[in-house]
């Protein structure tokens, strides 16, 4: 049997990103032993009776012993302190990586609190997941097709960041490398606007007196706008506090184009209408066709 | 054989909608004949190649002659010119009915243009459809489980009303009544209010200099959420117009709660994002399960 490409897995946050990329890595024989460790005992036993990991741990230290892989996988609120318990019981050689949405502050944690073994950490985004949470929705096939942003800074590790990388494509995964800065604006606008515009189209209707007449009379575009507002609150929380400046911006700049449209519409400039419909239209119909899968 | 509802159905503009209703009619065997108008010559040949038309005439007047039940499935934008004709042509006792997604506009041009034909006249909206469009996205089963809304108004033919009903309920739709007011304050929100805004998403991103790289890196949060910026952009420049007032009081209703958001974001309150993404989570959540059809 050839030697799998890791050794010893260490998942920190064994939910729907961290489970399913352990389901993927054993399902390709790409990891020799899985342990994982977590907040609620109750998934990690769900964890272990899926057979998503071999074993879980009570502590940090004693799930990464010998890991030559530790994946952080826990919201970005909770990492810091994951980061520190790392500092002190990661072993020599091994590569740590994470999943968060946003890197600037993930990475300026992880500088802190790992000090020295800073340069083993590499910085890691899945662009995968649904609105379900927790390791039993995990799947081995979840980023199959799915890009994988790392965001490595000047001193990170190049055998670190070769080795992240070639797990994420025995997942399954296009990984793609970029800055942090990059990382942080881009996904402001394709990921981060849209699920708190959905959010706030939910909550402008739950508001509403009639709000029970209108949540039955709204059909499947709604469904398909709001999927995402069924999300993780604490991820979410986590992301408008940790991507805060490009929110910020973004959020504005959008504002800015609600304003150009509420004035067409109140002026009744039909031809801005349709020009600024057709061309969304044109570029989303673009967009859908080269991403079929 | 039993005598269907329906002698012969006209349908002016054979689309997703019109000929989706022909097809379930059809199917159920409520129709005697289906004639189809439209202004596209290529689309009328594929609803006749379909079969989801008898055949398909050249002219208004022809289609409706003899016609007891007229449905008129055009955008709101060309339905004056339609009424006017049919002011002219439809035979006493037939019952004209439309699909508009905005009902003050078209009752208002449907008061004026057919005049004392007028309480023949039944204002409906079915709440269905795709973001695909023409004759050959038409299913039979488009309407099943989904609400049709009619909203009659105080002079309506009370036997028009229940003709359309039951037209409705045949091709497996779940008609309720409202009133016009009601209807486009409702769909305002819950409709035109996510349309527009996935349509400046897009519009939002395709202004950007790396917009290569934001549509390559969007995921499937963003392609559900942006799906309906692929609807058709003559249809919802019509119900922008046509829905004017109720649409711009929810879009500023909708700028107030993303100043709300905005000034969370910028003074750090975690606590009110947590509490807002919950509450929307929770009812986001409940709806879904109440319409898990």
């Amino acid at each position: 049997m050839p030697i799998p490409m890791i050794k010893k897995l260490a998942v920190i946050g064994v939910g729907l990103i961290g489970g399913s990329l352990a389901r993927a890595l054993r399902e390709g024989g790409h990891v020799g032993e899985v342990v994982g460790f977590g907040r609620s005992l109750g998934n990690l036993e769900t964890a272990a009776d899926l057979g998503v990991i071999d074993r879980a741990e009570v502590s940090v230290a004693a799930t990464v012993r010998d890991a030559d892989m530790i994946v952080v996988a826990v919201p970005v609120g909770c990492m810091e302190s994951i980061f520190s318990q790392l500092a002190t019981s990661m072993m020599d050689g091994a590569v740590v990586t994470d999943v968060g949405s946003v890197k600037r502050g993930v990475v300026a944690m992880a500088r802190t609190a790992l000090g020295v073994r800073c340069s083993a950490f590499v910085p890691g985004h899945p662009i995968a997941g649904t609105e379900h949470t927790g390791v039993s929705a995990s799947k081995a096939d979840l980023f199959e097709h799915h890009r994988i942003i790392l965001t490595p800074e000047d001193d990170t590790d190049v055998a670190a960041v070769a080795r992240v990388r070639a797990m994420w494509q025995a997942a399954g995964g296009d990984v793609v490398s970029m800055s942090v800065a990059e990382h942080d604006d881009i996904l402001a606008v394709c990921s981060h606007l849209p699920h708190v515009l959905a959010y706030m189209l939910v909550d402008l209707l739950i508001r509403r007196d009639d709000h029970k007449t209108t949540f039955d009379l709204a059909a499947g575009g709604f469904r398909d706008f709001t999927r995402i507002a069924s999300s993780d609150p604490t991820m979410w929380h986590d992301i408008c506090l940790g991507n805060r400046d490009a929110l910020v911006k973004v959020l504005k700049d959008y504002q800015q184009n609600l304003d150009d449209l509420l004035s067409a519409i109140d002026r009744g400039d039909g031809q801005w209408l349709m020009d600024t419909f057709t061309r969304a239209k044109r570029a989303r119909d673009t967009y859908i066709v080269k991403h079929q899968n």
